[in-house]
């Protein structure tokens, strides 16, 4: 038989001890942020507090939006057949694709197609957006993470670009993304901000992550709205009724603050 | 037709405003974990920080344990023959189940059953547990969260515990954890030490979470896991390979410290 | 290393031979029935072709059962995200469970309890099935597999106890179902008749197909109707789309006749 | 609110009668094979019953094929962390991709090139599949449906096209793959059968069927498969086992024949 040993670099376990790239699982917990040990399991390096504090913010962002995302409903619907929790989350993660969170890497693709164009050109950052934009228009594709259909200026963006600058990471992406911005400005002739999703994307490529696992933030972040609507649906529904994708209310806690 | 309008009490959605539980996403992105905005989405209150502390640390004691976990063989099984990310990462999900993550929600069953035991009798929480024990005992059911096939003395377990007692909500249910282990010491004559899923299910049992999404904790943990060895298995490996689940060596970073 | 070898019954697989259950899945095919096969891989031994063409009848009976059931609503709300087939039906899959297709397995039970129940007591099935389902009322358990909450005579239930007599293969779950009815219609006060899924465990039972096993074959023929829905989703509708569980029309063809 | 009335073309449902493409089910029941419904479901119109042999001759050729595919080491890992069945053969269906049963959808992609391109050019199906395969070479992309790792001359394939024969719908798709064939030999000088997957793609697309859907008859198959195998999981095996993908035996009846 062919030897089929295969290696793995992300945990090692012993008797006693589980060790996450290097790490003693024990010292980390505690010391250091959920936000910290996702990006030293993906990316293999503990990053500092700055950082870490950047990526829980992004795991934040993305923890819930309601209950009509695609997810959701598709969570809800298993949840209300007698589903396990795993079945029911389950069917919610399957939701997440191309249309459904999705913008994040596609945006991050077509920010890495600028940056490289500049690089390979030696343009600007700037003429190199306006170049792929001009290809992507060209190919009558739409670049993802830009608009929204519901935000116009997304709060969430806004920290978010805001945090970047607090933890000293902006770099090209992030320019590039800007230079996106004004590049579709022109060309459209109106406004059409970059999303939270866009900005998500932007930040993931300068922290270096690869485009095709960007969506595990999502999911990771999104796991935990899908937990909790699993449970709500348990708690306040009768089993297989028909959930109407939009006509629901919510009914929480007024607007608070800090 | 019949009215259909539900109501969820979790995240309103307007336009350029997420709440989350009443508090905009904005404002708890940079400024709170995202340990304390899962409490905040699955208890409805925002937890001060030690309790958020907590929670990261349930979360990093939970996000990765090696290759050989049936989710992550699920995950890269399905990963190896060109699915998506979304389609490996549910298949992973979908292993979490009773045999696999459930003892955080058995021992928090168990746990519970002592408190309820003690509040009803009116004796104390270590009688209570030789009580459930021996009821469990009649019943040939072995309690959940207790001893390890490989652990014995699980680092993640005391430093759980430490970190509650530092967080201040050691309370019943710790307590009931610690009679539960006096007690099988003395039925079985044998130490059988409480693990770590025990230990997270007595957390989140003292916390006020529900059993039955406890799992949940553990699928938002792991998905970041799941999404790693994805990653992994595309870059290392070729497709439809066979998954030997016991012949595989750690090659990553050799033990480290912060 | 422990020796891991394990065994399976159902299909040897060799250089240019593919056996199912020792029968060459090559002479099989054009001259047995997908529905034979089906038996055969499930049950060990290949049934004669009026058993055949029950299971094949069970298959048709459950294909599709239009838009409205959260296996489709499931399905296609993922489809709607660009996911792939298998993330779709996958995800339908997960909502096959207690409260969609469930009644088959359960109302299996609830027949082999009127079985066994006669045995034990030595009474006739008609005694038994009175007992049971006063036993039942005192739990407050509803049987399940009675009654519809849209079909009153479904004409598919009629069908298929007539294709068991043609079968020849009508024993004492038939005959224990038939029991549940008239004893169902006493404590009630009102006709409640068994449903198709009734009839499907009913006539599973009797074949002697495990109960736990039974949803299978809702799977298999749903699957049928799952891939329709999906390709449907792709070919008519537009991504992101809110789906309304009510608000649908049919378009197909009008009623015809073989 | 928008209107978000709409349409399905598949199946309707009214109190006591269910109408998939305009047929009473239960007419459909007892005299039409499954094959024949599946082919009514996903065409719309009933197919002769030689066609409906053909289908369920697919059906019966793609019903199991071992412990071995991802499909069902996924589903048995699934299983044996305690999930449910839909949970386990849900996991299952995740694992059918381009890598595992895709075969089916890319051949039937080439062959339609094939087709395709003698339209155009007004060549030969044999010209037309030269010059798709030299386009193919040229792109460094192997087409899929030929050759298969264990199978040289697989009994399935030669069976299936008899059975095309004799249905009477042998046409230019079935001439395209013989065509590609005798391409394949020339340009790699050396024989590289049609596998069963590439016929089954053959067989669907002279049958009419889009490509995109064609991997749907592998996932109604071998949801059979998967049902058997969780079952046999369930049966014979402990929980949270390890499951070596090479090291089993089968261990059922001896060859047999009809």
């Amino acid at each position: 038989m062919a030897d089929n040993t295969w290696n793995t670099a992300l945990t090692s376990v012993a008797p006693n001890e589980v060790r996450v790239r290097g790490y003693d699982i024990a010292e980390l917990m505690g010391r250091c942020s959920f936000g910290q040990v996702v990006y030293l399991l993906l990316r293999g390096e503990m990053p500092d507090e700055k950082v870490g504090r950047l990526i829980d913010a992004i795991l934040v962002s993305s923890i819930d939006h309601g209950a009509s995302p695609p997810s959701v409903l598709a969570a809800r619907t298993v949840a209300s057949t007698g589903a396990t929790l795993s079945g029911s989350v389950g069917a919610g993660i399957l939701a997440i694709n191309e249309s459904h969170g999705g913008a994040v890497e596609n945006c991050a693709r077509a920010l890495t197609d600028v940056v490289h164009t500049a690089e390979l050109k030696g343009c600007s950052i700037e003429d190199a957006a306006v170049e792929v934009l001009n290809d992507l228009k060209a190919r009558k594709i739409r670049v993802a993470g830009f608009g929204h259909r519901m935000h116009t200026a997304d709060p969430r963006t806004a920290r978010l670009f805001q945090l970047v600058e607090e933890a000293g990471v902006a770099g090209r992406y992030i320019r590039a993304a800007r230079a996106v911005e004004a590049g579709l400005e022109k060309q459209l002739g109106k406004k059409l901000p970059i999303n939270v999703d866009g900005a998500i994307g932007a930040v993931l490529a300068e922290l270096g992550f690869e485009p095709r696992i960007m969506n595990g933030f999502f999911m990771i972040a999104r796991t935990a709205g899908l937990v909790a609507h699993v449970g709500e649906e348990w708690s306040r529904e009768r089993p297989m009724r028909k959930i109407d994708p939009t006509n629901y209310q919510y009914d929480g806690p007024a607007p608070r603050s800090l």
